[in-house]
Parts: structure tokens; sequence; C-alpha cells
């Protein structure tokens, strides 16, 4: 299906929020056909059929796998959404499927791929477009189209193409230049002459930046683009142009490579194992500079935008802010979108470089001006300071539970803008693109001086299944009807200070919650009491209740079936939990060896805490002198003794006492160790509590409750 | 408090079901004090304070720790009921409570008793008297006097103690002769030589044994005595007359102590070990037999009753029947209840010689007729061929759930009858002692004549914790209001064969359950179906299975607390499964390898069993053809894929597949490898399920449950 004109390149975002089902209809299926098209059009740009069987990277696959990869991700999402039968041809959909991504050694031994020929998936593709054809022909659906639309998984499918358009292009300007042909539909920039321009610094006011993106929305969207968030951006200033190839220049000029100080840790780690010192799709021949452009050679264009990785945009920025004395550095996704703004650049897109608009190559970078800055949107990606994290609100989409959430690591980047091939979703103004820091696309930076700080550690996924367990069980859903346990305990604490005659008159009274874990309870107490000590002896469950106070949220995947993870957030905000946070304090301590400081509190908490300590006895004999004169001591267990945590010579009960024959029960040791320094002032009662342990399994427990009031 | 009239010896089991509460007091209060005093009495036979401290046998205490034994059981059951505020003398009843029975080497190590002295066990036993003389005068209470009343435990202290009154006269009369003095209050029968009259066997007609004892009773009762049971005893003749010294001195002098032919495996293992080759209590002097009697040494009693343990007793009986030619052996208990009721013996209890009515020592054992029969009731205890188990609605006393549990082992065979010193609740008609085979008492026995078998061998608490917890799961309660879940999923089954066309007129189905743990649902598909197999991989959960359909019932203890114990009885009757018990066969059998012969069925069921399989793949594709056609197959399962149970590449879901790189999940490879075969025929939906873990700790989870109809 051979595309003759340039135009014929140029897509539209699909408006899916609005307009009628058949007219809809139409557009996403010239939308479809014309990603199939454009995509098939770029490996055109292959020499031959060998071509597609070299690797451009050694941890990468060849070409072929991703000529055969769009269509198979098209066939198993709509499998997997049932709108498929069945495969269409197992073998290759099982060669093209997976390995996008930089690989470790052992996978890419040529000898576990049979790649399929250029043809078979030639026609392959052909099968999966009347496939998707016919689907989008016949699918019955409704407007909005939204993530339940049977249209989503082919927006799906279009939108992975048209990213795979992007990063296909860069891998092909990766091969050797023998491998490839420039092709008229992909026409390079003619202007490689022109002088770059000096560059400047422009102020950008303050503001705010505000992200509200709810499904069902406008343009197809992926996960991490949905949710709210919210920053107010200090007034900074900003590169007129994006950094040129000149610019770059004098930094390799001065050493720059060579100089471990402009590199972070993982920078120069990253230099270590590079072998070039300059830029990676340049090239030195007789002492003058090329640059290796998709399908062509060309003498260094001095003013197209240098096109390097993240490492060496901050390298260059730590070599700038040197020369300068002025804080340079690589603005911040807030500071990206403020510039955007503040420069009005979404009115002036239409000039941009990008949306195959332009050319099939950079332009020079003063060329697309947007208000006083140029090339905010389009030429090359801008790399920026922050790591992608997700917005409050985040849920994975669940056909594609992987797009983004293994990159929520702090070791993926985000840049911002596009380039002269984004298209699609890449450029509908919310999309939020994150490679790792090392990697290489059509990207380039524009620094900016500013002395804020800027946040490049996010939290992460907590993995660790205990802790993850805990998270959900103290923040996330009920169930069984089971009431929330952690604030069902902290209210009952909050009820018994409150009808205390000692107390219920006074705003100062402070708490101490022995054995915290992930702090919910403590948080809940914080509501009426001035002051919370949270304490717990993991301090893997402390790091979590620290998380949630300094950053009002906390991510965590626990199992669904087997190793298929759901992902959570959980934020202090919707929890009612945000305002008195403050009045915590989380510490990592052993219960049955407390430190003499934690003293003169009106009321301590140990819940679920006695049967986990190695000596619960000694916790005991200790509390009462920590406790004010008619202090209130809440304690409850489920009195799950267990050698593995507690010796059996140190269960509280649970045993034949060896003197006198007889049963010993917890409550009555507890009643015996506190008989002297405590009242028991109510009945024991149960309270239940639900851990998840799975979708499917649980653990369901009863804790025992008691409330001792100081004599 | 001495005692100057043999008559205050004598004592009458205390009516617990009616009368007066200020009446029943003052009885209550007699009877206690008046069971201080005989303790005390028997103790004043001890000759010095150093008798107090010899070991009458190398593997029990000496006797100062039986005198303050049963005073600190008082205390400590008192204050487990929270009747007494606190102890009265720790130290004392450290030394004095655990250590009733033989003990090991290690534990009668001297250096670790520091025993008390004598006048210091008489003060203790002064102070326990009066706390619990201060006790029944002011406790409140109702009538009936049941195992609620505040007053069971001063009765459980009473009837404790008068255990012991009889077991410490034994071990008195184990003491050296020099260490003992004989007592008015105690007087040896003087009818010391005239002859054994010659044995006899008298027919006993056939009959039905019926008991039916449930709280509140008549009298006090240990936990052993209550419950139902019913037995048919067929004709068979007991002998007239005990064993006499004279007619077992017979088998003393065939060397029937020489020859391992009288003798079982156990009793020539006590054989080989004991020194002694004929009864304990006997003396052999310058070749005269004379008997120990507890505080006097005689020339042989001829006429007396012989005193022997199980197996010299049982050695005895192998030996008559060789001698007659005739089925001699023990009675059973039935046999021996039987032979009570055919002789009306509780008719001529005044005139038996136990309670302390008569002497202090055998007497004749042609003295006391009950009928044709002599001695039924008194003289010596008599051994029987039956290990102590629970009848049917077997329940532990929470104040004292070490009684009777730890002797369901079919090692402790019960005695009936009563020795001259039995009182109380030894003599009220229910109680039921069993000892070790091995132990001496003042116990002999009576043979019987019959060739009916006798069941030697009752199911024993089942202890290994995984199957208990899975009896319990099956067959005990429902936790947090889930239903069954055995009996729930057995009905699914039953609603769906029910449902289908193909299968609903006929009354010949056959059902498969492959999974069935210990049976509770092949039990109610039995209910329905004509013919159930039930396979288990582990022989220990298809053992319990097999018990409950052989004998009807299971035992088996579960954690309350720690280990602390739960003891639980079930029947199939009680659950309506006993009358279609015998449609169900259970095998063990691998479900991933299983033998052709398992076929021709119209249903399967594999419930919970799936992620617990090392191939499950195998066995759903094994699957159909064991089937009729249009057979139905049910399939549960939670989905807990675990490493522990089956390899990750053998999961059928809950994983990433490697080559779509699309999560699977167990339900789609169900379809998938299920899809050539069967039709599902039903939504899939989750049934709950509850396993108790402790009183407080429960697993629950959801098992999915899916329908298919063979093609």
């Amino acid at each position: 299906m051979p595309i003759s004109q340039q135009t014929q390149l140029i897509s539209h975002n699909i408006v899916l929020n609005r307009g009628n089902v058949e007219a809809k209809r139409a557009e996403i299926k010239a939308y479809f056909n014309q990603t199939f098209d454009v995509y098939e059009a770029l490996f055109d740009t292959l020499a031959n059929d060998e071509a597609y069987y070299l690797r451009p990277c050694s941890l990468r696959h060849p070409l072929i796998f991703y000529f055969g990869h769009t269509a198979t991700f098209f066939t198993n999402k709509l499998v997997l959404a049932k709108l498929l039968p069945e495969r269409i041809d197992p073998k290759i959909e099982s060669m093209c499927a997976v390995g996008v991504d930089e690989m470790s050694w052992d996978d890419l031994n040529d000898a576990h791929y049979e790649w399929p020929s250029v043809q078979d998936v030639r026609n392959y593709r052909d099968q999966v477009r009347a496939a998707v054809n016919d689907l989008i022909d016949n699918t019955e659906f409704t407007m909005p189209i939204d993530w339940q639309s049977p249209l989503w998984p082919v927006m799906m499918g279009i939108e992975h193409e048209r990213i795979h358009l992007e990063t296909s292009s860069v891998l092909i300007r990766q091969l050797p230049i023998e491998s490839v042909v420039s092709s008229e539909l992909f026409p390079i920039c003619p202007d490689q002459d022109s002088p770059a321009p000096e560059n400047d610094l422009l102020s950008v006011s303050a503001g705010d930046v505000v992200i509200n993106n709810q499904d069902p929305a406008e343009y197809y969207g992926w996960d991490n683009e949905y949710g709210q968030h919210q920053a107010f951006v200090q007034e900074f200033k900003a590169s007129k142009y994006l950094v040129s190839n000149q610019e770059f220049l004098a930094f390799i000029d001065a050493d720059g490579y060579l100089n471990d100080k402009y590199w972070d840790e993982e920078g120069n780690r990253w230099r270590d194992y590079s072998p070039v010192k300059h830029p990676t799709f340049w090239l030195q021949k007789d002492g003058e500079w090329y640059l290796r452009c998709m399908t062509e050679e060309i003498a260094m264009p001095s003013s197209w935008p240098a096109e390097v990785n993240f490492h060496e945009a901050s390298a260059f920025c730590r070599w700038k802010a040197e020369q300068t004395g002025k804080p340079i550095r690589l603005p911040s996704e807030d500071e990206w979108l403020r510039l955007r703004d503040f420069s009005n650049a979404m009115e002036y897109q239409d000039n941009a470089n990008w949306n195959l608009q332009k050319h099939a190559s950079s332009t020079p970078v003063d060329q697309c001006a947007a208000g006083n800055f140029y090339d905010v949107l389009g030429n090359v990606w801008q790399w920026t300071q922050t790591p992608i994290y997700p917005f409050d609100g985040f849920k994975v989409h669940p056909l594609y539970d992987d797009f983004t959430t293994p990159t929520y690591d702090n070791q993926h980047n985000i840049f911002k803008g596009g380039s002269w091939i984004s298209t699609g979703n890449e450029i509908n103004g919310h999309s939020r693109y994150a490679f790792r820091r090392h990697f290489f696309q059509h990207a380039g930076f524009r620094y900016i001086e500013s002395d804020a700080s800027v946040q490049t550690e996010f939290s992460t996924y907590e993995t660790d299944s205990s802790v993850a367990q805990y998270c959900e069980f103290h923040f996330g859903d009920e169930y069984f009807n089971v009431p929330n346990f952690a604030k069902t305990y902290a209210n009952y604490a909050i009820d018994a200070i409150k009808a205390d005659a000692d107390f219920n008159q006074r705003n100062d009274l402070r708490v101490l919650e022995v054995g915290c874990s992930v702090g919910r309870a403590s948080f809940e107490l914080a509501k009426y009491f001035n002051e919370v000590t949270g304490l717990d002896f993991s301090a893997r469950f402390i790091r979590i209740a620290n998380q949630l106070q300094t950053t009002g949220s906390i991510l965590y995947t626990i199992p669904q079936e087997g190793e298929i993870m759901d992902f959570k957030e959980q934020t202090l905000r919707d929890l009612d939990l945000e305002k008195t946070a403050s009045k915590c304090e989380f510490l990592q301590q052993d219960a049955s060896n407390m430190k003499p400081i934690f003293t003169g509190y009106d009321m301590i908490v140990a819940v679920n805490l006695l049967d986990r300590l190695y000596e619960p006895k000694k916790f005991l004999q200790d509390v009462a002198h920590r406790l004010n004169n008619g202090g209130l001591l809440m304690v409850s267990s489920p009195y799950s003794w267990d050698e593995t945590f507690t010796q059996k010579e140190n269960w509280l009960g649970g045993y034949k006492d060896s003197q006198s024959g007889e049963n010993v029960t917890t409550l009555e040791t507890l009643q015996n160790l506190l008989a002297d320094d405590f009242e028991m002032i109510r009945e024991a009662e149960d309270i239940p509590f639900v851990i998840r342990e799975t979708r499917r399994k649980f653990q369901h427990t009863l804790s025992q409750v008691t409330l001792w009031k100081k004599r």
C-alpha cells in the first residue's frame, strides 16, 4: 500500500469523547490504516531484506522483530479483550511479542530465534490489518470511547504502533548506512548549513501547573497520563533555543566527556562503559564532524539540536554552570510544562517540527518559534530531570498493566516536547514518555537557570511482599465487610480517652503506639491526640509511615493470582489524614527494649504486638512507668503464639503451666502482669481483621482488646 | 482431726440434681471435710515422717507429694475458676501440682525437689481446708449443681482427692513394711485362712447395654462418663467368683510367667522388664507365699482375689483357655456392664466390699454375692479388655481438659467394679477408670467364656495438626457465618447433575471426587449419587475418611491458643450422613497420574485440587475420558499457586506468558485446556471457605467454581 505524497504521513489525533458512532468508526478506521501504512513505509527505508535481520544495537532485536511486533500486539490485546476469537499466526506471534527493550545477552542468543521471513511478516501484517478493519467495521460501541470501550484496545494498538514508528526510526538510524536507503516520503531537512544562533536565557514567570486528566478524556492516553497533579513553579530562566550541535561542541572541545566532575555517579558508569566520547549519532572523519540521520550521513549541521542521552545533557549543564557561574540545569517536568504554558507553545504547534509535518529529520533550532522561545514542541525530545512517577489517582489499564508500572523505579526520566516523527498520543499534550537515562532517541535538551531544587526520587512500588501486604491491610480495601482494623482500634483508643474523666477536658494529650507497623492507626490517632509517637521494630514498616508523612502517598503491588499483581496507590488525603499527619513521629524501636526517652504519655497503644515480641513480658513490665498518672494502656492481640517469633518459655499464654499443670491463657497472664500497676477498665472484646494474601486468599483473625488504667 | 470410729470413713455420694441449696451446702461441706479427714487418716499409716520421703516405686514421687497434691489441686482449680483470689502457698503448690503418674528418670532427679516438711504440708492442708470451707459457706449457687456451677470445682477437688485416697493406699502398700503401721481405722479382713471356692462359669443372657449420661446428672462425674453409648452383648458365661489367689497360683505353678505364648507382645515386653515372676504383692519366704496388704504382710490368703495387672490377667486367661479348650478371656467393658445388669449387682451394693464399709483389705471371693455371682462390685477392681474411649458426645470440662483425653490412646484399659477403698465417684455406677496395662492397683479380674470378638482399638485423637485442621474444616463448626464448604460444593454438584437432562431421570449415577481430603463432600455426594469414589493423594486424609466410614466417628484436637487445645468429636450420624456412607469408597491416589480403573463416571468433582498438584495440566488433559458421554466436570480452586506444590512452569495461571507477555489467568487456561472436550455450562462463581488455625486465627478464601459438560 504505497504512499505517494508526504502529506499522507500527517495524522490527527482522534477525539474520543465527542462525535457520533459511525463517523468515529470511519475516522478510527482511517487512522488505523494510515498508521499501518506509515509504519510499513518507514520499513521501506531498509535497503534490503537482510537489513531486517541486523541488530541495530548489541542489546536489541533486529528490525524484523519490530516489523512483526506492532501487529502481534494488536492480536494479543484483542484476544485478551476477547474481541478476537483466536490468534492469527501463533508462530509469528510467539516470536514477535516479547523483547522490545534492551535485553540481556542470554535472551539474545541467536539460536533461540528463528525469525520469520520479511514476506511472511508482510502477509501476517495484512491478515492483522484485515482482522482489525473487520473488527472496527463490526464492533458495536457507544460514545464516548473510554477505558471500557471495545474500541479502546484498537486505539491502544494504534498508539502502540505510533510509538514504535518513532523508536523504529531510531533503530533504523542505528543501522549501518549501507543498510538503509533514503525515501522521498521521509525527506531530510535541506537547511544543514546555516549557523547556529547564540543561545540566551529568557525569563519564565512563576506559575501553577495543573493537571487533571480523567477517563473518558479527549484523546487516547496511556495509564501514566491520568490523574491529578498540581505544582507551583517559581520563576526561572530557560534557554531560548534547544542546545545546538555547535553549542554542544564546545563541551566536547572542553574535554567535557573526559572529566568525571561533570557527570553524576550513574553518568560516570555509563561514560566508563561507553567507548564513544561524543553524541552517539556523531561521526568524526578526517577531523570533521558528521551527523548520522535516519537514512543519511551529512556534514555536521551546527544549527540542528544536539541529540544526546540524559547523562550527556546533564554533564553539559554542569559544565555550563561552571562556565557561567549560574545554576544551569535541566528542567523538571513541571518547569517544562510551565515553559509550555508560558510560551503558549500549543498555539504554535502547526509550525512545530513534529507529526512528520516538516521533515524526516531535525531542523535548525531557530526556525520554529513559540513566543520568544523556539522548539518548545517538536524537533527533538527534551530531557527533564524528573523520573516518571504516577499522578494521584493513577490506575493501570487491565489490558496493559505493564505499560508504565515497571518504569516507576526512579531510573526512567521523562522527556517532553516530541520529535519530528512524534505523532498521535505522543503529541496530544498529555503524554509522558520516559526512558532509561542512557537511552538514545531523537532527543536533546534545553537548559534552564534556576536555584529551585528538583525532586528526583519518587516513591516506587513497594514490592517487599510483606510490607505491601501491610500497606493494603492498613490503607487499602475492606474485605468480607470487615471494617478497616487500624482505624477501628484507633477509634477505640480515642473513645477510651474521651470517656476518661482525667483526660477528656484536655487537648494536649500524647499517645505512644508501639508496633505501629506502616502507621495507619497512628495517623488516625493524630486526629484527636496532640502528639503521636509510632514505634515499630521493622525499619521497612517505619519507612512506609515516614514516606506517607513526607509525601502523602504510597504505591505498592499486591498479588492478584500467582505473580499477576494489582497496583495500588494510597494517599493520606483520600483518607482524610493529611491535615493532622504532622502530629506524628515514626521511629524504629525494639518494644522489648525501649529507650528511656519514650515516656510521659497519656495513652499507650500496643496492637498485634505481644505475640510477635521475643520478650513480651519485658514490654508489659516496663510499660507502666512510661505512662502519666491515670494513663490508659490498650493492648490487643490474637494470641497467635509461634516459636518463630517468641520462644515458648516467653509465651504469655497458650500452654500448661509447668508447676500447676493448668492451662494458662494470655488474658490471665496479662491480668497477672498488669495487676500491680493497672486496673482493667473494660471487658475484653474481639476486633476482627482481614489481611489479603491474594485476590482470593485472606487471613481473617480476631484480636482481643483489653483496656487498662494506670493506678 | 482424728477419726475415732470406722463408720466415720463411710461416705455417700452427693445427689447434685435435686435438693435445696442450703441443705446441699451443708451436705457438700460435710462430704468435703470427711474426705479431707479420711485422706489424712490414711497417711497416719505411715510409720514416721521419713516414710513420707521414700519412693514407693522407682518411677513415682514419695508420699509427701501426694499428701500435698490433693490440697494443691483444690487451690489450682479454684484459682482457675476464679473462686479463690490467689494462691495459698505458691512454694508448696509449685512442688505438689505435677507428677502424679509414672515419670521419666530425668524428672525424678532428687536435686530438683526440695520437699516441704510433713508439718508444713499439714499446715498447708489446714489452710486449704479453711479456704474451701469458707468458699462452700459463702458461694452463691443454685440447684442443680452442673458443670457451670461454682460448686462443681469444689466437687471436682473432693472426688479428685477420693481417687488419690485409693491410689495413695496402693503406694503405701508398696512402701517397705517397716515404714507403715496398721491403724484401727483401716482394719484388715480377719478371714485369711478359709479355702478358696472352686470357680465356675455361669451364663449371662444376651442384652443391650445403654448409657445416656448428660449434664446435669445425679452425681458428680468425670468427662469420660458423659455421652451416649449403646451395645448389644451376646450371651456369654462369666466366672462366678473373681480369680482367687489359689486359682491364680495354678498358673504360676504351670510356669505361666515363664512361657511367652501366654502373653501378647506388650505383655512379653513387660514380663522381660519385670524381675518378679509372680503378682507384685506376693512374697515368697522359705517356700511359702505371703501377701503384702496395705500395712501388713500375711500368709497367703488363698480365698482372696488375686491382684494383678492387665498383662498378668490376660496371660492367665490364655493359659486357662488352653487348659479348658474354651474361649476364656477378660470381658469387655460392655460385657462387664451386662454382667452387672444381669446380676442386679447395684441392688447388692450395701453388701459389697467397697466404700471402706467392710475392711481395709480384700475379703474372700465368696462372701459378697450379687445374684449367682460374687464380687461383681467391690473387693478388687476387675480388668477389662477395653481401652478407654469417649462416648458419643464426649466433651472435656474446661477446668480439667487433661483428665481423660491423654488416655484416649488405646494404651489405658478400663477396670470396673471398685475395690474395698473405692469411694465417691468411683462407686457411683458411672465411673470409668483406666490405667496403663502394666499398672498395679487393688485390681484383679474375672474371666468370661465367649467367642464374641472384642474391640481393642478405638479411634484416638487426631493430633497431626494439618489433618486435624481439615477434620474441623470438613466436619466442624462454621466460622464468620460461612456455610460448610464441603457440603456447599457437594450440593452444587448435586444441583448440577439434577439440572442436567441427560442424568436427572437416573438413580444409578457414579461420581468421582478427586482430592476428597477427609471426605466430607464425598459423604454428602452419597446422599444423591449411587456410587462415590473419593481419591486423595494424602493417605493421612484418606485414613480419616475411611475411619469415619468404618466407625462413624472421628476425634481430633485443634489449637485454641498456643498449645491449649480444643477436643472435638464428629459423627456421621450427627451430620445425617450415616445411612448413605456405605456408597462411598476412599482410596489413596495421585491425581496427576491416576490409574485407568477410575473411569466411567457421570460426574467428576475436583475442588481445591489444581493448585496443589505438581502437574495440574496432566490431570485436566486426562479427565475427559474418565467421564461418560455428557458427563459433568466440576472444578474449583482459589488459584493459590505456590512453588511449594507446583513448579512455576506448571502453573495454569498467575503469570505473564513468556511468548505473548500477557497476563495468563487460571480461568483462561482452564478454558483453553478443556475447550476441546467440554463446554462450560455455568458462569464461574466464588464459593467462600474458612479454615480455623486457632480460636482467633483463620484462613478465609474464595474458591472459584466452574462447571463443564463433556461434549
